[in-house]
């Protein structure tokens, strides 16, 4: 089963050996349950809460915001993944940031773990927070324990609670984002599913959105922790909207052992198979957050290849993606390759600017661009044939080694100029 | 005398005790002149080249682009510079970069040179190139010296000629950026006048413009080189309209020593008034460059305060400037004060959330906005009258020490996306 997506094609999904994907999303996996709950707190005519709830207590692994300024729920998320507590409930709201609010914005935490608690008669240990919207404003703490407790009341294990979650987290995103995966772990059947949001405030530096990931999976803790940190640096960090590196940025795996599966440990076969999974789960929704950027209107993948490291393929990977001027002129359908071997040239990253390779590539075919530095003698007419499909990917060969690495990010319009103007983050 | 200039207000520049704001230029200084000429190289109906010439050979130094991709007349000014000849003309065109053009590109600053030295009467060795526009096209090497032979025809020391050539050089700029000053020197007159042009590509990592100023100082070319390399990080590279660092970026100052002043030695009294004068050049070019990036409706200024070092100052204001949500708020004349603590955070500096005041400034009054790391009970409606102003102050204050830092930049308006989704530069 395919799940049918949004706006960009889902050519690029792997189907990896010992792995399918189905519908769904956090609700995918046994004894997941979700719900969605129009609390008030921004919006007035959409959901703005979301509960993802295990049945069992869940290994908890995070990456947080590398944002020297962290959100409150950020510090409460980090204090209780590193605590060793087992999660049972995760409360997003898509209203209210929780950034830059004090000991008085902390507080609120504890009081939604403990409402949390109460609500799903659970521990208030095994409750993490996520939260993205304006910075800097209190939250309205009884709109959101009454929104707990709608949405303790309204959650089950449906894939439409899933999806209605995914929705429910969105801010700026003009749709919802969740994949499923399912592998085949000593004989069993385990599942690993997610949703995420992005759109605003999206930056290489860390994941900078929202993404919780859900799995009935028995495994260490050590080795969900490791599955996930190993993953973010080629997923949610090689993805930009706009530069921006966000208070807020969280991604949370949860994992309740309710496969039965043979406890999954580090290094193992089964630890591989698991990551290769998470890999397919993750990189399909950081890819949608960037097809996703405010205002977007392409997908744009960058591949920097024949690198002398995977950290020089990833400097000039991101910095191609994160330049205005490369992501206006992909707005453009313009092949202005200047622009892209300029953003390589500040990247940080050192390298022979007569030896580059340039190709663009999409559904309506490739065309190379420059040999060894400068221009070949390409029809302008079809590289712009090519530059305006909804995915298009560049791929800058440097010719130093085998290294390789691919980002993300998406055009540069008008609308995010819109967006951006008004909409107080 | 005060040069009144177009869009800002001059009131920030800074008149210091013996040093006096003159009207003009390139041509400003003695043994100077200029002129522009419409070679027909991008532009059909205006002028696209420039001559700056000096009657006496002068000492030059010069700062360039710190990106590895280097244009062509880039790595021939290096040489030049690095050479010590003495030079005696500048030659510049906005149409074409001369960028990723390989053996052939640098071949054209050869023929620049030659067609110059010939035109001029001078030596090969004297003549400087400076080249904005396309990247990757090739040089139409007969319309460049044909206009040449225009250029030395025409050249005169008048100020109308160095506005002329001012005009010349720019791309997508809306105006002409040109201030000259004196300054007293063992009791001769010292003059130092400049032009410059930004706009598109516009970064801190070095100047990401051009720039070319004259001086009739009699300085050692270790001073000249010295005063400038040492202005260049608090002036061209604290402004920022896009982030990118262009492969053009130069910087060059020429003396020729006609002032008959005696002469001034690194490290002298001289020698500090000189680099105060010069920093006044300096500064007010950058800021024009800042306020008049593309599409910009405002100036925007960006002072961190209170820091332990000029290195964290410099990284926390150049983070705010550069921050596209950041600009998009300015341009919303928002007082989105999340976005600023956001864009600290992710600056690479250390500092504490809790203890940043952040203040805003325009000509229609100065309000806080945070103490302490959260907000005080300001006024909406005043912060937007405040940030309504054509040029806007942001000061944050970190707590920490004394040094600080300025960083220049603009709002980000639909005008940015339309010029650069069609402009093949």
């Amino acid at each position: 089963m395919k799940k049918i997506s949004q706006h960009l094609s889902d050519s690029s999904i792997k189907e990896e050996k010992n792995m399918d994907i189905i519908k769904g999303g956090v609700t995918a996996a046994k004894g997941f349950e979700a719900a969605a709950a129009a609390a008030g707190i921004k919006y007035k005519d959409r959901t703005d809460m979301a509960l993802v709830y295990s049945q069992a207590p869940c290994e908890a692994a995070g990456t947080f915001t590398q944002n020297v300024v962290k959100a409150a729920p950020v510090k409460w998320d980090q204090k209780v993944v590193k605590s060793g507590s087992k999660v049972q409930a995760v409360i997003v709201n898509s209203g209210i940031a929780n950034a830059c609010t004090g000991a008085e914005g902390y507080g609120y935490c504890e009081d939604t773990a403990v409402a949390a608690a109460e609500a799903l008669g659970i521990s208030g240990d095994g409750v993490v927070i996520g939260s993205t919207g304006v910075i800097g404003k209190q939250i309205p703490i009884e709109k959101l324990t009454a929104g707990i407790k709608v949405l303790a009341e309204k959650k089950n294990d449906s894939l439409e609670n899933g999806t209605q979650a995914a929705r429910a987290i969105m801010t700026t995103d003009t749709f919802e984002k969740e994949l499923a995966v399912t592998l085949k772990v000593g004989g069993k059947t385990v599942t690993i599913g997610g949703m995420a949001k992005g759109s605003g405030m999206i930056h290489p530096n860390m994941c900078t959105m929202l993404a919780f990931i859900t799995t009935d999976a028995d495994i260490t803790k050590e080795a969900l922790q490791k599955a996930l940190s190993g993953d973010v640096d080629d997923t949610y960090n090689m993805i930009s909207v706009d530069g921006d590196t966000s208070t807020n940025d969280t991604v949370l795996l949860l994992a309740n052992g309710l496969a039965g599966n043979p406890q999954i440990r580090y290094g193992s076969e089964d630890y591989k198979a698991f990551a290769e999974a998470l890999h397919v789960v993750n990189e399909y929704l950081a890819k949608k957050i960037a097809g996703d950027g405010e205002g977007a209107t392409a997908l744009f993948e960058v591949k920097a290849v024949g690198c002398e490291s995977t950290e020089q393929a990833r400097l000039l990977a991101k910095s191609i993606v994160c330049s205005n001027l490369t992501k206006t002129a992909i707005a453009g359908h313009d092949a202005n390759w200047g622009r892209i071997l300029c953003a390589m040239g500040y990247s940080g990253a050192q390298f022979d600017p007569e030896k580059v390779d340039l190709f663009f590539e999409s559904r309506a075919g490739k065309i190379q661009i420059i040999e060894n530095g400068t221009a070949v003698d390409y029809s302008e007419a079809e590289a712009t044939k090519i530059l305006s499909e909804p995915e298009v990917t560049a791929t800058a060969d440097v010719k130093l080694g085998s290294s390789s690495a691919t980002a993300w990010g998406c055009d540069l319009t008008h609308g995010y100029i819109e967006i951006n103007a008004d909409y107080r983050s």
